[in-house]
Parts: structure tokens; sequence; C-alpha cells
């Protein structure tokens, strides 16, 4: 038994250990129950992995980002046995982990039931007890068959071997360069409980679940192709301690109720009709109101910050996506081709660019026009797979608060910085407060201009960044081919962060359009270029907003931002008097006239998320006066008429959720 | 000889006469030049033709429609024959009269030149003066061939008999019953000058032509299909006096100056880029901010008249349409398909309505809820054909100013009225004053719905329509197969009429979407639907206002309304200030602070039809004033900078044209 030298690093700190041979990963942590697996030359290893001499190891933990993935897909496994051991027709699928939890896919007669879910997870919690060993064992292509001859779909993935992709995009790698089986064995016997072919690395042993809950399940096509077999997909989750794992559900809990695809329609502000197809949106009166308030304010904005408003058709001739390169880098993201006059191939617009720039370009400019900032609500339509569209958050037909600005390079520092602390306000006029800013760098492999207007462009963009105060993460190699760019991210009341606004620099497109402006003296000069959008989209932006104040909009955004409610109906036309008078100073007031009953008429307009309720009996007539009935129940009686309207109109003119 | 009685009718007047067998129909007016042939039981007839007992004679105007089409037609002869004496190896196409004129196609080596068409014309004034003789004869369709051997298109056409359509839709009719040729005959010698295969009639003679020009030649395929030979085509237009003519050719420049393709590219407002293709327009920001105002106002407006603002794509599956029945009777109207999620057809919108029955078909609705007005600011693409795309009055992508309004029968009668005057109202706003409407009524051949409910909702609308005072033209027949319509027909500052604003009964949509609400006895009932568009489209409505005003917008939708001239450097700055004050009030307005001299800047601004031009010298800034300069070239010097700010702005809120 010769001695071996490992280290151990653990972020910048580095310890060598001298061990014996056959000494394992996990012995090098003894006691550490929150250590689950070992990174060693770069790769994740099981903790009874035995350390070779010269060895680094650092100690994977549990709530890491791979430590998580660790715990998730062994938890995955769990399942797959519990599943096997209930039901022993059921042949598998794949169980990678995913964000915040795992899946796992089983060929079954029938969906599994409510209570079938019950029973799985009660027999996990069995396995978890038993602390099975996960056992990992390097077989051949040949041996791995023989033994899995029954699982028909690992049978297809030994064959595929590298990795195969799922639906949603979730590497499910089977081997890389050897094929290795994990076995579930009994810790006191040592039998063979349940295996899987797997790649690992796992936890030591299922005692090493601390937290874990099944979902939900669903139909899946195996390897996402309509053309394969549909099998029954489980979600659950699991996580390192017990508390995590029941804020983690508390925290879906609130995400559910603030679902803007939920309160879209029980507040009836949007709807998908089946009619029209997936991810394309037809906007209820009442969520008209609200996008036409957005846009409206937006708009204003845009007209004070020097901004110049066109309008551009959504369908243009192939040429132009062939000028702009988008078909050649972008076709798959795009509508197909509409053939018109005898062969001439019309696109849908997935982008508005390229038509701003024709607008550019419609007559010589001269230095003196620039920055000319051309602002456009376009509406803008991508083909999404129908599989990944979302409500509005991911949708085949959306409208960008899109504007390109053209400068000289000159301006381009003090245009990105007024760009930037333009579009920061502006998202805090809506209500949103909590942001840092993403700097996407160049990717070494792709891209398009200079070394140096790169270097120069992001050095400018990361002191505009800067100058701001927020948190400003690197995202290097994340710039388009055609120029780095900051992305605001934004988080909203439930800490959920949202990529909002991008401002992009772009060193294509002037290229490819052959944009010019002349110069003071007189010579042609080529002008710099900045993508920017503030919202993203409209609908987007519209969804982010209804989750972040879970409906309950600020005053100026709700489409009521009051209702009157009668005592008795004696009461009506002094509340409709009242409303008429709002109406004329530009606020939205309705009067609850119908025959329901008091109490009925508040809770109805609780559930709308109406901000102020407007009550008036006997009393309030006398006196000239209202009630004010608020959100949160409280009331605020023998209000003037007057001052109730200056209250309404303060609230709505101070922007604030009431 | 025997007497034949014949009938002289002139409008409801009736006059027996006696005349002798033989006696010609132009014998019945004898010295009446005016007078150019007869209808004579129904048909037109030329002046030659004898007269049989019993018969009942119109005399034909040269001033009526059908004179008109004669006299022109006639002259298109008279060009043939000029252009075959000029050019012998000259083959005839088709020479039908068109609005305020005619054409004849020719097949000819190379395209007419400018001199040929001078040319062409001496000669017609030659033939005019001989006063040839145009005599019918009714030929066999073998002679025809036989005589007209050398003219294959003739040829083609004796083949097809009943009638050809040449591409712009005038009908070609060559013969009827019977197979006619007209000779033009020299009056003196009776010797055969011309010929042409023709049903007539004719003027008497060449010199019943009292006034001709030849205006353009163009290129254009036999029959209107590119399959065709090229032909090339001469434009003329007769009158039937001097001062008529001279009033046309005077009208024509007039609004070949007003052309808002002209304007719109003069004025820097929108262009037609070649990489987006026919009919698809970009707004620049000049023509942004003078439709930004036309809608903001509108949206206005329509908000105050109670229409909830809604918001639908532009794209959907073709179920959509399948439901609407547009597949089924306006598929040629629509762009082609595209074909997304392994083969579901979705298509650009030609119309709104669909959506809109969705928006209202999203839940129940009750009684209470309607009128439901539904307005969106729609852009619909429509598949013109690429010849008759024109400018943006006729364009393929365009933005409707649409709504549908869902009211019980009872409230059809109020809703209309409101709407029509609403409607006339709006357009007077945008400075049109010069209406009559249009009732088109039920095509007893095609339509949906009883013949009662036709005749309530047509008496409803003629009733609507008496009231508003203005002439009521019948356009029986002329209404779509599904209801019923009035259309708000517009004369501009020229005199040219434009159909602008409909508002149709559908009793069509509501039973195909099977649209429902819940009445006052909790019964379900079907809605009344109106579709209305005030503007029809924005671009169209913008080319209307753009011409009407001859690119001299008023004030309110100037795109600049007053620009500021310093009489020197040295004034810039404080028209500078002044312009800061006036933007902080929301008006526009700019400073000409470039390098040319005053005088050269006048031009410029007047050019661009500025509406005010602040001029600002050492006086002005010593008094803490400015000069007006109007776009009349009149003064006004001293205006305090109050008071002109005031001014104005008092010219944007009365909407005046300065």
């Amino acid at each position: 038994m010769s001695d071996v030298r490992v280290i151990i690093q653990r972020d910048s700190e580095r310890e060598e250990h001298v061990v014996t041979t056959g000494t394992t990963a996990g012995e090098l942590f003894p006691g550490q129950r929150t250590v689950v697996a070992a990174r060693i030359g770069g790769e994740l290893k099981d903790l009874s992995y035995e350390l070779q001499d010269g060895e680094s190891v650092e100690p994977v933990e549990i709530s890491s980002e791979d430590g998580l993935d660790i715990l998730r897909h062994s938890t995955a496994h769990v399942m797959a046995q519990a599943v096997q051991e209930l039901f022993p027709e059921a042949k598998l699928g794949i169980g990678p982990p995913v964000k915040d939890g795992f899946y796992y896919d089983f060929d079954v007669e029938k969906p599994f039931t409510p209570e079938d879910l019950k029973a799985i997870e009660k027999k996990m919690q069995e396995i978890q007890k038993r602390g099975q060993k996960f056992s990992r064992r390097v077989v051949s292509d040949e041996a791995a068959r023989e033994e899995l001859a029954d699982e028909p779909y690992k049978l297809e993935l030994i064959g595929i071997k590298g990795s195969a992709s799922s639906d949603d995009g979730a590497d499910v790698e089977v081997g890389g360069g050897e094929l290795t089986i994990y076995d579930n064995l009994d810790p006191k016997t040592g039998d063979l409980c349940w295996k899987d072919l797997c790649r690992g690395p796992h936890l030591p042993t299922t005692r090493f679940i601390p937290a874990f809950k099944l979902m939900r399940n669903a139909a899946a096509y195996w390897r996402g192709s309509e053309k394969n077999p549909m099998l029954q997909r489980i979600y659950g989750t699991a996580w390192p301690t017990k508390d995590e794992l029941k804020a983690h559900l508390e925290f879906l809990e609130e995400a559910a109720k603030r679902d803007h695809r939920k309160l879209g329609s029980e507040l009836d502000l949007f709807s998908f009709p089946d009619e029209i197809g997936p991810g394309l949106a037809v906007f209820h009166p009442k969520g008209g109101v609200i996008r036409r308030a957005m846009e409206d304010y937006s708009r204003r904005r845009h007209e004070e910050e020097g901004y110049e408003f066109v309008y551009s058709p959504h369908a243009t001739k192939g040429k132009l996506f062939e000028k702009s390169g988008h078909l050649d880098w972008y076709a798959d993201g795009m509508y197909p081709p509409m053939q018109l006059d005898d062969g001439v191939d019309y696109y849908l617009k997935p982008m508005n660019c390229p038509m701003h720039n024709l607008i550019f370009d419609a007559r010589g400019r001269s230095y003196r026009e620039l920055p000319l900032r051309l602002f456009e609500f376009g509406t803008v339509y991508r083909y999404e797979k129908s599989g990944v569209v979302h409500g509005l958050t991911r949708s085949r037909g959306f409208t960008q608060d899109d504007a390109h600005i053209y400068c000289t390079k000159e301006q381009m520092a003090e245009e990105l910085d007024r760009t930037l602390t333009f579009v920061l306000n502006l998202l805090r006029d809506y209500g949103l407060t909590d942001f840092y800013l993403e700097l996407s760098t160049k990717d070494p492999e792709k891209y398009v201009g200079s070394d140096e207007t790169w270097e120069e462009a992001t050095e400018t963009l990361r002191q505009v960044a800067e100058k701001q105060g927020l948190p400003l993460v690197p995202d290097p190699g994340g710039a388009a081919f055609y120029g780095p760019k900051i992305s605001v991210q934004c988080k909203d009341a439930i800490g959920r962060t949202w990529q909002m606004s991008t401002v992009q620099l772009d060193f294509n497109l002037p290229e490819r359009f052959d944009l010019e402006y002349t110069g003071p003296d007189g010579s042609k000069q080529r002008p710099v270029m900045i993508h920017r959008a503030l919202f993203g989209s409209i609908e987007r932006f519209f969804a982010v907003l209804l989750e972040h104040y879970a409906g309950a909009f600020p005053v100026w955004l709700a489409p009521v931002q009051a209702v009157g409610i009668p005592i008795g109906d004696a009461h009506i036309p002094y509340l409709q008097e009242f409303a008429a008078k709002a109406r004329k100073q530009g606020l939205r007031v309705d009067v609850d006239a119908s025959s329901d009953r008091m109490q009925k008429k508040i809770r109805n307009q609780q559930k709308a998320k109406v901000p102020f309720m407007i009550i008036a009996g006997d009393e309030d007539m006398a006196n000239g006066a209202v009630s004010f009935r608020y959100r949160d129940g409280s009331q605020e009686n023998g209000i003037p008429v007057d001052e109730a309207l200056a209250k309404i109109a303060k609230a709505v003119e101070d922007r604030v959720q009431v």
C-alpha cells in the first residue's frame, strides 16, 4: 500500500493530503453529509471514486448547482425504482435533472393517476429510508444490451451512445468514453434492488436525499418527436433541506396564483383562441386599456427623449432579409414564406431593424441629423415551436417597443449612457426597481468587425453600465456575432429574474445596408447603430407586470380605476354622476348598478382587483361625499366628492399601487 | 312610302311623330349638333339608324354618360386610323372609352415617342376636319375574317365573339347578336378611309368631335395577360367643348401637383422601398408624426364615444376564416397560406371582424353590456394584383380604423344614427366637409337573412341617412350578401369624390359564430352586428388628406408646426429658446440653424409647407418678440413671445389650415 498524494481544493484554498492507495474521494470529507460528489480533473465523480496520485479534489456541496443536479438526478433514479416496483411492466425512458427538480419518463399502459403518484411517493420514502447504495459499474455495449434486453428505450440509447436530446432540450448523456450502469444495492445484503444505464455521478446512498416531492405528471413523446411513442412523465422536486422544499412549494403556489395566463382569464384581459392558434393572443377590452396605457406612456416618454416615430409593414419580400442576412442565420425562427406575384417569396418580419435601415437610407443623411432615433411599436412574428410557446411570455407574435439609433462614433458613448438611463428610469416608472445588468462580450469564434472596434465598444458599454451603480454580471462570449450588448435583468415581487431591456451595438447591419451620412467635411461616413427595446415585447412586459402585481395594477394602469358601489338603488344616480365627473377628468370610473347585493358587489370588485371602491349611502349623499374602500379592506368615510376625485387623480399621477 | 309612327322621349316627356319610311333617327333632331346617338328600345343606335313603326326614340346628348362614351370611342377610332396612316405596319388591339377618355392598343415594333404622339395628334386633327362618316355594316364571321386577315388581334376577337376583357376591366364587346364593321368614309367621294371591327354606335361624322388631346402612352399586355404579346397603348381624352377639355387638363395638372406619391416623396413622409415590395409602405418620421396625430385624435374621439380598444394578431390559422366564410368567398383577396406545425395553414388577416367576434365570444355576454363597441387599429393584408396597386390609396397592407358594434335589435336604429353622426363629425374634424351618402341595398340574387330583416334594416339605414340632411344616392343591388350599408362619399378640395366611411350591417357573421347574449329574461339572443370604418384605412385617408391639402396640412397635423428662421446666426439661441418653450407645450417647433442664407431657408420651409415661419432679428430680440411669416408670404411683425406661442397653440386647437 503505497501513498497517494492528493490536493483538496476549496475555492482558492489548496490543501495537500497524503492517503493510502484505495482511499475514496468520500473518505477525504468524513462526516460532511453536505458533500455529495467530487470534481476531479474537471470531471464530476462519485464519492466512491478511488483517488489517484497527484489528483486535485474539489468537494461538491449539495447546495451547489452541480450538487443539486446530482441530488435531483439521484432522486429520479429512486422514483424510477419505485415505479418499477409498483408497475413492473413499466419501461424506462430518461430521467434528467431540470430546473428546480427532475423528471422520469415511463412507457406504461395508461397515464398515472393522482393515487398512483401518492403510492410512488410513499414507495420512494421507503427506498430513501433503506439507504440503498448507488454503485457504479463500467460495462461493454454488448453486456449492457444483454442486461437491459427488457428496456427497449435504453437499448436505443446504447445505440446512440453520445448524447440524446429530450423535448425540452435536457441533454441525456448515457455514455461518453465508457458506458456505465448504476446499481441500487441493499446496504445490508448488497443485493441488487434496481439498476439504470447512467453516466452518473450519484449520491453515495438514498439516505443523502433530504427532502423531495412528486409534483405532477404529463405525456411526452420519446425523445421529443411526435413520430415516437407517447410516454408518461412524472415531475418531482428535491432540495438540500426540508425548509428549502417548503419554501419552494410556497413559491410555486404564489407563482401559480400570479400566473399571467390564469389572471389573464380571471380578469378578462386576453385569451388565446383556438381558432387563431398557439402563441397568438387577442387582447380583450380590459387588457386593451392596460396595454394602451402602457403604450401611451411609453410613446410620451420616447417623444420627450427625442425619438421619432416610424411605421413599417409586417410582411416583406425575402430580398430584404437576404440583404440583412436574417435568411442566412435566422431562417429557423421565421414563419415560412408566402409566394406572391408568380414566384416572389414574402416573409413576416421577425425583426424591425432592416426596415428602419431602409428609412434611414431613404434619402441622404447629414451629420446634423444624428443621433437619429427611429422608434416603432413593431409587431414581429417568430416561429416558436408549439411545445415551447408559453402564454404572453413566449409567443409567436409580439410587439416590440423597438428603436434603432444611428449616431456617429463620437456620439456613441453619450448615446449609450443616455439610453441606459432612459431604460432604467422607464422600467422604474412601471414599478420595477430591482435590477442588475449583464454585459455580453465577444465570442472569439464568431464575430464580425475589427478587434479594436469590439474592445472600444465593449469598454464603452462597461463604463456606461458601471456608472449606473448596479451589479454588473459579465457574460463572456454571450454577445451576438454583430456586437456586444447590455441587458437589464429585473427581479419581480416574488424574486424571479426576468430579462427585460437590451441595448445592443451592431457592427454588421450598417455594413450590409451600406448606411452612410455626410460628415462636416463632406466625406461619407458609416454610422454606429444601436438596437434597443425596453419592454422587449409589450405582450411579455404585460405578462411580467401582471405577475409582478398579481393583477393588482397600480392605479394608472388599472383597467377600472374606481368603481362606485351604491348602498341601495337610491344611490346609483349619485354615483353615476360621480363617475361621469371622473370620466371627464380622464379617469376610468364605473358604477356597479347590477342587481347584486352590496356585499356581493364588494367581493366581485375585490376579485377584479379594482384599486378604489367608492361607496355611497344616504349620509354620503347628504354631505356631498363618498366613502373609499381599499383593496386591503380598510375604509375611509365621508370624503367630499372633489377631494375624492383629486385623490384618485393623484394616485394615477403618482403611478402608485394602492 | 307608308308612314312610320315614332315617339320622341326626353326624360318623362313623350312626343309622337309621324315620319316617312326610311327616316333616320338623326333626322328627328335636325340642327341639334349635341345629339350624337339615339337610345331605341333600350339599345344605343347610330343616328343613321332607320326608324321602324312604333319605336320610342331617346336622343343621346354628347354630355351624357353614354354620349361621352360614344364621343371618346369615336375619337379612339380616329386615333387608330391616324396611327395606321402614319405607321401602316401597326396592328390593332382594342380601343374602348375609359374614365375621362379612351385608349387604343397597337402592336408596333417600338414604343411611340413623344414626337410620334404629336404627329398622330396632328393627323387626327386632319381626319376630324375631313368630316369622315362612321358607317355601320353587318358582316358574317367569314366575311369579317377575310376582310381583317391582316389584323391578327381582331381575328382573335371574332373567335371569341361575346366580349373580351382588357387588363383594366374595360369590356370590349365586338359583337352581340351580330358582327359589325364600322367604315370611315370620305364625305365627298364615299371612299373607304379606314375600318374597324366594332359594335358601335359612333358619332355621325368625325366633325362631331369638339375637342380632344392625346395624353400619354404605355405598354400593356394583349388582353391583360403577361403570357400575351406586349402592345403599345396610347391614352387620349375628348370633351364636348374646348372649355371642358381645358378644365380637364387644368384639373389633371392640379391633381398631379397633389399626387400623394409625389408629395410623399417631396415632403419625406413615406416611401415604398423596392426591398419590401409593391403596395407596402414605410412611414418616415415626418409621415409618422402626421399619422400619429391622426391616430391619437381618432383614439380620443372613439374613447369619448364609448368604444373599447382591443388588439388582435395579423396571422391566424385558416380555421378562423373557414368559420367566418372568408376562405369561401374572399380567398382571392388573401395572401397565400403559410404552413406551420406540420401542415396547419396560417393566413394573414384581410379583415379584423372574425377576431373581434372571438373576443365577443370569449365569455358569456349580458344585454347589460350592449352596445359593445370593439375598436382596433387593425392592420390587414390583401393580395391586390401588382398592376392595380397605387400608392397609399390601393395598397397591399393597410390599417383599418375598424370597429364592430354588437347591439340588440332594439338598439340598432339609435346605434346606427349615432355612428353615422360620429363618422361625419369626425371627418369634418379632419377638414372634409362636402359629403353625400350612398345606400347599398339588397342584391335579390345573392343574400342571406330573411326579407323582413333586410327590409327593416334597410329602412332604418334610410331613415338614419335622411336625418343627416345630406344627398342620399341609392345603390340598388350594391349591398354585400350579408347586409345593407351606408357609405360616405366625400369631395376633396379639387372636387374629386372619395369613398370614405362605411357603416355596414351584417346578418351573416353573428350566425356563423353563433354569437349570443343573455336577455333580461335569461333567454339567449343573437346580437346585431355593425361593421364600421371611418377612414377606411389610415394609409388611404392619409393620402386623401395629403392630396386634399396639397401637402399644406392644418397646423394640428403638420409634422413641423413652426420653424424658427434667424435673420443672423446671433439670433439662433433666441429662437432655440422659443422652440424649447413651444415643445414644452407639446408644439412641434424646430429652428433652421443650417448655414443656408435666410432667403434660402424661407424657400426651403415654404417647400416643406410649414404653417408658420418664426423670424427673429435684433429688434425682435430686444422686444422679446418674434415675427410670423405665413405660407402665403404675408408677414406679421413684433409679436410678443407668449402671444406667439398662444397663436400657434390656438391654430392647433382650432384645427385650422393657415
